[in-house]
């Protein structure tokens, strides 16, 4: 019977700037690292802070628009600077929202920029600079201490068999809200290991009769899965999941900017 | 530690007019009916089969509308004259493709009419009429036979203490398309017995900072989730999803339709 299961991660400790996530999510396994096949979910907010990818408040000079919005919306217009700043382009700003599309390409609220998770009120959380980036180095590390973890004699280049095939897949996560539906669910924009899409277009069901245009996006399918196995309050940034093994390989494959839709194909241009 | 699991029911055989969902359901389970606070996942198209929401294509007549948007993608032009007829408002038709908003709010291609997934390539599934109402009935039904499970004496109005509280959850799923990213992934359309929303607006994380604007969608995140526990071509419509239990409730709540953002608040008007 195909199953699915995810699991949160608890005794994640507050994570600083240069901090080993890699490292974080084996010690929090017991020194176990993630098995071949697992996707393991992690919260951009850490991999962020772990990258430097945060902003002080005190640092931040809003400018007229931003002074303008906040006054609006009821905002701190130096967080409202750092949306700005995050957004090439702007498709809705207006009662203190600001719906825009990052330089990743991804259409969001505030450009990703997280003003209530941080540590003290005073800094903002931005999105990772390249979360499929992220996603990779992780990956490669947890690879790395997967091979460690098999005892002295089989770390570093050499390391035997197995090192290549070993490693969990990682996914970057991230809240997003829909264009048509009240609420945000999960998303994934960083991934590694794991094929974003899962491309049914032109093959055929078990009546025999064409799938049309089906093309599921399983990666954010998981990432929302994650997202249900913590409470919000949690504290709990990463979670393991089972059953997607099917969907992980070897290769770090095309990331999660694969499902990233290119503006010729947006719905409303 | 918190966790999430789904697996898919192996054993719900092709689904005629007028079949009994829950009776199949529980049949699958070889008697024994899903579990209070379980999710039970039901994908529409069994729904709409089971409530006659089928079309015969040789009783369709093509309009001139129909006809010149069927010959522009190289579709049936029956099945776009359905799809039409099931779209009060079109937000965009070319090449084909048709988005629209259907009667129950829904913004999808082809007004969820499935022309891929129905018994011979001669008839098209429709969503159910009222997938909320749907959902309702089968919760009520499954509870139903929950009291009849535990035995006589136990079945009818009287049965004991518990009746009320003793029904899973039911979500009627549909896979709907994402404005600005590639891929579908499943949501619910129909909802009875589990809150639609988990409203932390103004709440706070564990680090006494607010939340700002989180409200996750966890129905449409389960409805993803139990997706992933089958194989696209399986033909396991049912998926049993357990670590919910804190949204199931014994009211039916609000529905599915509680997702749907109303007119006045789309983001594109």
């Amino acid at each position: 019977m195909a199953g699915l299961s995810a699991r949160a991660l608890p005794g994640i400790p507050e994570v600083s700037p240069g901090a080993d996530i890699a490292q974080l999510i084996v010690d929090a396994l017991h020194g176990e690292p993630p098995a071949a096949g697992q996707v393991v979910a992690v919260a951009h907010t850490i991999v962020s802070k772990a990258e430097g990818a945060v902003v002080a408040l005190a640092d931040v000079a809003p400018g007229e628009r931003a002074l303008e919005l906040a006054a609006q919306g009821g905002r701190d217009p130096r967080v409202i600077q750092v949306v700005l700043e995050h957004s090439p382009e702007i498709l809705r700003a207006e009662h203190g929202v600001i719906i825009s599309r990052t330089r990743h390409g991804f259409v969001c609220a505030n450009a990703g920029v997280d003003a209530s998770n941080s540590t003290g009120a005073e800094t903002v959380v931005l999105l990772p600079r390249d979360p499929d980036a992220s996603a990779r180095r992780i990956r490669a590390r947890l690879r790395e201490l997967a091979g460690a973890a098999r005892g002295p004699g089989s770390t570093g280049a050499s390391a035997g068999a197995g090192e290549g095939a070993g490693a969990a897949a990682v996914m970057i996560t991230d809240t997003f809200g829909r264009a048509w539906r009240h609420g945000q669910t999960d998303v994934a924009i960083g991934l590694a290991g794991m094929a974003p899409l899962d491309d049914w277009r032109g093959r055929t069901d078990a009546t025999g009769l064409t799938l049309m245009a089906t093309w599921i996006a399983i990666a954010d399918a998981a990432a929302g899965a994650a997202d249900l196995a913590r409470a919000k309050d949690s504290q709990e940034p990463v979670v393991l999941i089972d059953g997607l093994e099917r969907f992980v390989g070897v290769d770090d494959g095309p990331g999660a900017a694969a499902m990233v839709r290119p503006l010729d194909e947006d719905l409303f241009r």
